[in-house]
């Protein structure tokens, strides 16, 4: 793709620093892997940069889509109605339009992480963890 | 291993089906691809089988381990306070000794999936498919 592409890492956000942490963290692993993305986070809740400001973070970099992915386990009234109202998107399309740098860009949102073989592989790790430490 | 171990997958719960859809769906991928394990479920609020009940499941399999992991991303107060106290287990210790069918049996506490690359790889893969989609 020759069009810059931006990740907005979205976190539930808690008073305790662990979902922080680990929401971005995957930011990082994910910037780190994929050098031609942008990436940048945003929580719903309890931390900062919230959703909009990391919206806003995405300015200056040239990015012409974002795709704001859900760093959630499941689809939940977070996923379905909280986050898409702040972002502005319909459910039904997950996609619209935003201002940046006074040029147009397409925000998508994408589905949370489900439930995948990717799960399914790290949950068994943390399992062999715990018995190897046993 | 010659011992027979178990993993109680721990789910949040939720009063919509996706939580226990992904929960439900990790054990048996887990199940299917490690086929001597044995691989319950249960949820801490709104589904069922409880955690109690997930491991009274094991009744009957012969497992003389079992592991549970919390199908969390990362560790909040259900993780260090709620669950630990369902199951019994200190957080120091991260280990108890239950009765089952009138055998001792070890249940282990693992971490939560965390920032691990395999979450980093499946956000980036939800990533993929909404551009792909748009």
């Amino acid at each position: 793709m020759s069009e810059k592409i931006g990740i907005l890492a979205l976190g539930h956000g808690s008073k305790h620093p662990h979902n922080k942490d680990v929401v971005t963290g995957v930011a990082d692993l994910i910037a780190k892997k994929y050098k031609n993305m942008v990436v940048r986070t945003g929580f719903m809740n309890m931390n900062t940069p919230t959703m909009k400001e990391g919206l806003d973070a995405f300015k200056g970099t040239g990015v012409s889509t974002i795709v704001a992915v859900p760093i959630f386990l499941a689809h939940g009234v977070h996923t379905m109605e909280d986050i898409p109202q702040i972002l502005g998107i319909s459910r039904n399309s997950r996609k619209t339009t935003i201002k940046l740098d006074g040029k147009d860009v397409t925000l998508l949102y994408s589905e949370p992480l489900g439930a995948d073989e990717l799960v399914a592989e790290l949950a068994f790790k943390r399992a062999k963890e715990a018995l190897s430490s046993n």
